[in-house]
């Protein structure tokens, strides 16, 4: 059996960053439809706990797609199962966010791959911790 | 107390729909970062199970977050917490897709409010399965 986890072991890191820009946001949530004030607004912002416009939590999120889409296993093909998600600290534009994927289990013959999935701020500041699970399969 | 979760119930739901473009999907990849293939170039994605490009897992979780972000209380401030996903289907561009969300479960003390989360295509086919935590305030 072709081994499509491609060399993956308990261990084994992909690591993602990107810039938040307050354009960014926008575009998140104009392709999303999540329009909400909180991310854009930054009147209405200041009304809440935020005081400024925050990050739609899933713009977040989509930093840990880009770790496991582009870095895990790059000549294969990755297929997203799952993910758990919890938000833990409001991600503003100016923050660089940083995704870190561990690869905790690899069931070869199913060709499955689990991942701690944590996402930190520029300061170490824990915004996302979850954990994935992808099938990684060879390119036909 | 005042009373954050704005009448919510066991049972009320949040609904958003959105059809999705090839372009939707380009811009997600510009904004998450994820710019793998199978996304975007059709040659890479008939050598995938696939057969054609489909959307980011996180595209329709990016749905979830418009129902919660916009339907579920929209004179409130909504604070994602956390969120579960289990991607079940593909989706294509041409696909409309429809997130419901419905609340499980109201901690009217702690302002929290519990979600089953589902994202169905236009035909009813589940494409994502999951459930959210919300943190619901009054505007300040």
């Amino acid at each position: 059996m072709a081994d499509n986890v491609q060399g993956l072991e308990v261990g084994s890191k992909a690591i993602f960053s990107k810039a938040v820009t307050a354009a960014d946001i926008l575009k998140f949530a104009e392709v999303s439809g999540d329009t909400n004030a909180l991310h854009s607004d930054p009147a209405y912002a200041a009304r809440t706990r935020f005081k400024q416009p925050i990050a739609h939590g899933m713009f977040g999120a989509g930093i840990i797609s880009a770790a496991l889409g582009t870095r895990l296993a790059p000549t294969s093909v990755v297929i997203y199962l799952g993910q758990n998600l919890q938000f833990r600290a409001p991600v503003m534009a100016g923050d660089t966010l940083t995704a870190t994927c561990t690869v905790t289990k690899v069931d070869t013959e199913r060709s499955r791959v689990s991942l701690d999935t944590v996402v930190t701020k520029q300061d170490g500041t824990e915004v996302i911790r979850g954990d994935a699970t992808v099938m990684v399969e060879a390119l036909g």
